[in-house]
């Protein structure tokens, strides 16, 4: 078995100069919420599973009782207007565990894509900021300056030493690795949290890429997780400043 | 030397339409312990091993002083009955350390399974509950819908989001890398405590076994070792009572 | 893709009887500080840029917005005076993260400069001390008798048994892997308290590395640099004391 | 560069059905010990250097200020007496930091005693008791039941169950992988209490080989740096009860 081997469903799809998006598990898992609800909402169709050595040797069970080996997986999305583009979109349950299994999956992604003729790809993920935040922002980092000017007219933030340790990741190194290999292409990191899963900086994502690609989605799915986490997190609040009132108490007892 | 190498011992099985029955080490030893003890019942022969660069380098010295290279270990046997169907039995020492290690010890495993006309597969393990358990159901998952249905008749248990995190490791891996070559097949996974070695849940994952298999083994070897195991484990509870009971009697004192 | 990868930008260039003088990160990254002056003062030219697969999958983000791959850097500078000899300069964002990644690195590194005609090397790095140092010293030890007796005339200090665990990483690897292939050369380990990044030490290793070379280095950036970090340490251990202070205090109070 | 390199100085020696003797560092550093005393009571000639991807990337520093990559280190003895053999032994700084470098190292040793014509060996190593040992026990295991009875005859001690885990790294590996190629060979394993370097366990390994090999050797050199070691130990454990003797009558002041 190779590092990292494709299996593609049927045919490879014929594409018209794609745009890569790619959110793979991450901080918040914005990338991943921000694609599989654009894969949902845009009907893309599957075409190809990614294994890796590197990935867990793990297994999923589906409702059914069937298995499901753990993947990468591709999907595409055939513009339906004049305005758009083709996509080509990439999620999945992992990323490389290692060094040398994310440079491995990264390599075979942009072999996939360049076969498909892609050109210029976003990447999608979140930085985590460790502390509530009301209006996530959305930073940016890009191949090329002109990028860098088109993502801001777009909203996307630049923000000097930020993220400080720079993108880690195959959100990053896809961008990087690509770079080399000529790919134009940005990386969008929606703040957030970083506690738990955050579909509200996953729709601040959403909201940038719907302009820059003019695919409409319905971010209302979305918006009603985001309550959903939202009032997980205000439970999880409350639990803790009980317990600490409580073991304040007791400090008094007496 | 390749990452993985088998060796056989004398010629290669001729075996009609086989089903491969896998228990390496794992949560309880319960997946090692219920194939061992199909061995020994049905008198399987050896015919070959595996040796992977991702096992520990390590040797075992046998009772004779002999060293043995730790490994795993394929065994057949011959159907005696009408109902039955010849089996290739895998078990060992270790399972692969790393995930790639994992990946390439299982698709070795297929490898040779397929060269002896293995098209279906049963693999066993364990499934850690961290409590007690009066009487261990046998979890399952299988590759497509139909098996699912049969080993439900069969007294195999499915319950929604069981095992939460999947099934990680050969059992789950041989499962998910052979369906993508065409296997079918199914994991039996016993509940256990997953503290001790556990032949009571081996024994629950043998009884499903046997119906589907229709080869008879006497359990009654399995039966004692449980019941050593249950009172070595009565035997851990008195002596933390014991020493519970103490240390509070200590903070009693005066 | 290869487990180290080079990209040359341009041509290679053509030098005469080159050395070869590295400076990856590592204690008090004296190394890295020491070449990076080098390059600056000499107007060094990049030719080359490495990558692996056992570099961090990571991006860093430029002031600009744009990325940078993380990566090593090759640079040379033409010798300019009858005393000189042409250079090859070595520095990076970061060293092989295992072992196995220092070997592939260093090994491609040695192939890189015998392509360039290099024979002989310096090595630069950090001896940290763990303690505070008002003049650092500059160790060194070298791949033969006639270097450690050249070196000890430019001021070079010999410790017996020092450093005791010899020379890990690249500093070490590149003498060593370097020696099997017939490379001369040395490494000069400048004397550090090893906590933060140390422009002093590598003052005391450019100063020597200047009197071999006959590159003429303005030292007064790495003399400014310097002085910060001697006020950022400063800061550091008043606030330490202020808080033992504190902390004393309270155990009188009353 | 291949994961493991030999490097031959100067010609092959041709030896006459020679025995391979290992001994790499391990607990109480018994084997290299043993090894090395051996080396230099026979005036044994160096003749290969061993280096690998999964040694430390590291170099030592020699006392004249040299440095000397990490290796393992061939030596080989011709039988002086009729009743002697010739001797391959092996000795280094290293074994393999993981279980793949482990079975790359083994291998490699393997190639070059097969080579060589070595169709014997003993390989050499501690057994970690956790406790003082007066009189140290070597314990043994080998590739068949004759050589059991042999080393059984020249003093060699079999226990059922010890060492417990078998042989772990290159001293088992060695026999393990070299059975499946046809040596015979066994396993010396010196008691030690495992904290210090042990000169006498490795004083008591040599005694059994000495009556293998009807190799003579002086073993004053090892019993002085026994002596010192006890010394040390008894220093050390004097430390140990002053600092305890304090800490109680800190407990009873007042």
């Amino acid at each position: 078995m190779d590092y990292v081997i494709v299996r593609y469903i049927g045919k490879k799809p014929k594409l018209k100069n794609p745009i890569l998006i790619e959110g793979l598990p991450g901080i918040g898992n914005v990338g991943k919420l921000a694609v599989e609800h654009l894969i949902d909402n845009t009907n893309a169709k599957k075409f190809a599973e990614i294994h890796s050595k590197d990935f867990p040797p793990q297994v999923f069970i589906n409702t059914d009782g069937t298995i499901k080996l753990v993947n990468n997986e591709f999907f595409y999305y055939k513009a339906k207007k004049k305005n758009q583009r083709d996509l080509v979109l990439l999620t999945g349950d992992y990323q490389g565990l290692s060094s040398q299994g994310q440079y491995e999956l990264v390599e075979k992604i942009l072999d996939i894509a360049e076969g498909l003729g892609v050109k210029e790809m976003f990447t999608l993920g979140g930085y985590g900021l460790g502390q509530e935040i009301d209006k996530p922002q959305v930073l940016c980092a890009a191949t090329d300056e002109k990028l860098v000017k088109t993502m801001k007219k777009h909203g996307a933030v630049f923000k000097k030493n930020e993220p400080g340790g720079g993108i880690v990741g195959a959100s990053g190194l896809l961008l990087g690795l690509g770079k080399l290999r000529g790919f134009k292409g940005a990386c969008f990191m929606g703040e957030t949290p970083g506690y738990l899963v955050d579909p509200k900086s996953a729709k601040a994502v959403l909201k940038i890429l719907m302009k820059i690609t003019n695919v409409d989605v319905n971010l209302s799915a979305l918006e009603k997780k985001a309550k959903e986490i939202e009032s997980i997190a205000q439970q999880l609040k409350e639990m803790e400043t009980m317990s600490k009132d409580k073991s304040e108490e007791l400090k008094y007892i007496g």
